[in-house]
């Protein structure tokens, strides 16, 4: 199992640091967010150190959004929660470089307005078009 | 396949709506977010109508992010995005209900200062301790 000197979530892992554990599976480690957004706020890494999601083997992706999936499955029956933030930093705002999942709780009125800042356009819709183009070339096969 | 009437994204998929798509695949169709956050923000969707996270079968969770991911990896080689935001709001600030992925192309200094909002503490470690054991409890099989 590859673990990273130094990384808080490897330790939390290997039962080296504290964290409040959720689940503790074969594969992914959930446990509370120590500053949560709302109470019940989880996040959910792979048991193995990768960094980013794009590090991530195919059946650890799967692992890792399986369980938060089922986490929101909990924080519906447990806290009533009418809806769920998932969301996933990769370098940038990404505190730890451990890839992690954030579940978020969310109830209508709760006081956030989604996770968005403001949104532009495109300039032209032919410009629209040959930037869809670029990016589903190089994206790899799926 | 399932497709909801009066659904914007499964008149997509169908090719009946009209979008700057990004991929084309058995199980999941990526397309430019016609207001982007930044250019290159795409929307990943599964081809089949499920509302959320929740309600994907699992072999559909896997498609969507590891459809995700390799829009990740585009978004790096086409933008030179340094990282990126992958983010899935389920019910609660959900604008469309059918289940979509964010990927959002970020670099350091664009000016989004994560997708975060204020954080609290839990009221005691104790408090936290049993939540903590009440989600685990909750969550189905994984």
């Amino acid at each position: 199992m590859a673990t990273a000197r130094g990384c808080v979530f490897c330790a939390i892992v290997a039962g080296e640091a504290p964290a409040h554990r959720v689940h503790d599976g074969a594969a992914c480690v959930a446990f509370l967010d120590t500053r949560p957004v709302f109470p019940g706020h989880v996040l959910v890494v792979p048991r193995e150190h990768h960094e980013t999601l794009l590090d991530l083997p195919p059946e650890a992706v799967t692992a890792l959004f399986l369980t938060a999936r089922a986490v929101c499955a909990a924080v519906g029956e447990v806290l009533g929660a009418e809806g769920t933030f998932v969301g996933m930093n990769n370098t940038i705002s990404q505190s730890v470089p451990h890839a992690h999942v954030h579940v978020v709780p969310r109830r209508k009125g709760d006081g956030l307005r989604g996770f968005f800042w403001p949104r532009m356009k495109y300039g032209s819709d032919a410009q629209a078009a040959e930037l869809a183009k670029r990016l589903g070339d190089a994206m790899p096969p799926v």
